[in-house]
């Protein structure tokens, strides 16, 4: 991917310094075959921090994120260390022996909600409490062998996460601190775009009162607009995606194509579009919901499904993927498995549809575990239109989206993928965004004074 | 694969039963993730032996196996309960605590011989100890993960086993012994015709003298007809590819062309080619040897290499895979890296070069852990030539070529891959052997009596 790209006299000075440090670090897996990639992130995060490859990745303008979920962008660690230290957030176990937060002006009388600063105060140390509260907010642990023996334990605990992190984010001040924690996480990562998918779960007052669809969406957009106005240089923008769950019925899915129109009317410039979520193998696929589905692609309404999360092939969630390009959808969610259904995979050529990759979800969420074996490296060595995304950053314990460029740089592109290969994804990223012509030659017009300004600080730092 | 084909009412009566077996398995695997081609086959084989689509494919005539080393070829079980328990055997640790076997006349100076039925006796029980040698001489064990930590550690184990089994076999009557027992795994599973790649290390008499390597051959060319004489019906034949060591420099090279010329001369109709093998990531790229192996290809010798038995990207091991293309190869051995090489797929497709594919060595030895993401079920999906083989049944717990065949049904195929598919790949196995146009015939026609029969018997039996 990008090999046909010719890079300037500085960019070819700069691509020597980041395969110099590529060919050290290439050669120091074959020998030794401690390779990052081919290895579960939540294992080596701390090598690849320590990565000079990473360290330019990290310094580069990477364009834009197209695939993050909105309750698993911010990271943990700040989520636990910043808002569960609010006060008036409460916690307690349900019937069924979850764990439940919640923030109230007055707990209500559905659970024995302590308030979680007392809590706190009862362990031994603060530390061993939050320790406790990480556990249960992230995907991320030392031993993923052990915690997740097969993909739906590893899904049972994704969901609890994400169950108990939109309880206590969806507390209206809480969405908007983490929101823009979530924005700045990324824009401090050298992303000067995002397309969040949402579920839009309404968010609540202290006093237990519940904001409208509408109203939640108006938080979003002042706070979008928001962080933007505060860096205006340094990001170029947001939209979302309406992507409620998929373990629905036609009724439902009704309900969200006039919520959609709804949306849309409210706020054209910030929604993108519209996608299903949730564990394909056990929500309902694409086929059976096609009344529909099939009139919100006749509205005319930008859909993004998720498609082919899966290693499974003849089984509806592989096939999913066919069922997404007829359903007109304008990127593929993942689409991992379009490898096994090559007719679906010469349309999607030809009509430019790009996959959403994100190798560090899918080597987390079990899809594969050598990123080496992932079927993007044969996409890549074929030109096939592809960009790569984080899915939920904040939860699977990497912040911003270089430590996703980092593993497709390793091992989606081979030894010989070089800096044209990172230009292209950073093109790609918002060559395939939702954004109009005009706001696509904007943003790009920001993103190429950001790469010049890489390239000569790259430059000046090897001087 | 082979969904051109059409069937006959009585095959797709038994396409009936196969497939309902397998929908069954699928279902169940789908639910449950307690799907054995996902899972490590040293822990699951007790699961495939219970699977019906396995008794089906145990039953089917499967054509030829094209891809076998000789001394990993008859099961590891065989060797313990019958070769250690000939008289005459010796053990010893070397001074590197290596374990070494040997048969004696007289035992020599160089180690400290003891007799193995002496050793064995001093065991609480022959049991125990025959599980020591049993894990000396087999790849196979219960906790892979934790016996093999990395592709090298596991690399190692299996030279040390090869070696191992290399000095107990290569006493003469013990090779005789362990060639015809292989023979007889393979026919017994319903497979007509091998062909084996061997690296003719000399064979040895109980009195210490060496064989040459003419005089080796002639033993294989007795013991193979031996054994084609006593299964008449049930067996075509088998070849030879020499396949030494990839360790080596051009003069070695130069020297196994030689010979190999003079193989060709004596044994014409038994040698069908050469190979060069061994770890890739370890030996000699075929670049490096491109002077000695341009001879060989230039001298019309058909050419079997082994190339991208890995899964790195854009270094010497999967590069291979166009060298052997440039090189002439009959057919990639493994070829596991061609899907990142797409000019030299197209190139094979084209001239239609089939890939060895050996799923469970490939996963044994680590280059992919979850069959469903093996790069042959994208090409299986493009209808890339392929054949589907061993490699090592016997030291990877195997025996006989179903299991593989299994595993290619279930994770390559995927769920819809019927009774076409299965048809397909013995056809193909027998379309690229290396036999000439009279024996392929010959051979097509002996299998066809055979499938004609295994039909017929299918249907009586669920009657």
């Amino acid at each position: 991917m990008g090999r046909e790209r010719v890079l300037t006299a500085e960019e070819e000075a700069v691509n020597e310094l980041l395969m110099s440090a590529k060919a050290a670090e290439m050669a120091y897996g074959f020998e030794t075959l401690d390779f990052p990639p081919s290895l579960n992130f939540m294992t080596v995060r701390h090598k690849i921090e320590a990565s000079q490859v990473f360290k330019i990745i990290k310094q580069m303008p990477k364009g834009a994120v197209l695939h993050q979920h909105d309750t698993s962008m911010t990271s943990t660690k700040w989520v636990v260390e910043e808002l569960t230290y609010w006060p008036d957030l409460y916690m307690c176990y349900s019937k069924e022996d979850f764990l439940l937060t919640m923030f109230f002006e007055h707990p209500d009388q559905s659970c024995s909600w302590r308030l979680v600063r007392e809590v706190r105060a009862s362990y031994p140390s603060a530390k061993e409490f939050d320790a406790f509260l990480y556990g249960h907010l992230s995907l991320f642990t030392d031993d993923p062998e052990a915690k997740y023996p097969n993909n739906d334990i590893l899904w049972n605990y994704f969901v609890d996460s994400l169950t108990l992190m939109n309880d206590l984010v969806t507390y209206r001040p809480a969405w908007e601190s983490f929101l823009y924690q979530g924005l700045k996480e990324f824009c401090n990562d050298n992303v000067l775009y995002l397309e969040l998918r949402v579920r839009l779960p309404p968010l609540y007052e202290l006093n237990g009162t519940h904001l409208t669809v509408e109203e939640t969406m108006a938080v979003n957009n002042n706070t979008v607009h928001r962080f933007l106005n505060d860096h205006a240089h340094l990001y170029y923008g947001t939209r979302f995606i309406y992507s409620p769950s998929r373990k629905v019925d036609n009724a439902t899915v009704e309900e969200y194509f006039q919520l959609m129109k709804e949306l849309r009317a409210l706020f054209p410039d910030l929604i993108a579009g519209f996608d299903i979520v949730g564990q394909e193998s056990k929500g309902e696929p694409l086929k059976n919901l096609l009344e529909p589905l099939l009139k919100i692609s006749a509205a005319g309404i930008p859909v993004f499904y998720h498609a082919g999360e899966t290693a499974w092939m003849g089984l509806d969630p592989d096939e999913n993927v066919i069922d997404a390009l007829l359903l007109n959808t304008s990127r593929l969610g993942h689409g991992y498995a379009i490898v096994k259904h090559p007719v679906a995979k010469a349309f999607a050529k030809k009509k430019n549809i790009p996959l959403e990759v994100c190798p560090i979800s899918n080597q987390v969420l079990q899809l594969v575990s050598d990123l080496r074996n992932h079927p993007a490296a044969s996409l890549v060595a074929e030109g096939f239109p592809l960009v790569v995304s984080t899915d939920s950053a904040g939860m699977l314990g990497a912040q911003g989206l270089s430590y996703d460029f980092y593993e497709a740089f390793m091992a989606l592109g081979g030894a010989k993928a070089d800096l044209r290969f990172l230009k292209q994804l950073a093109i790609n990223s918002i060559r395939y965004s939702s954004l109009d012509k005009a706001k696509k030659t904007k943003l790009m017009r920001q993103w190429t004074g950001k790469w010049k300004e890489f390239v000569a600080s790259m430059l000046e730092q090897h001087n």
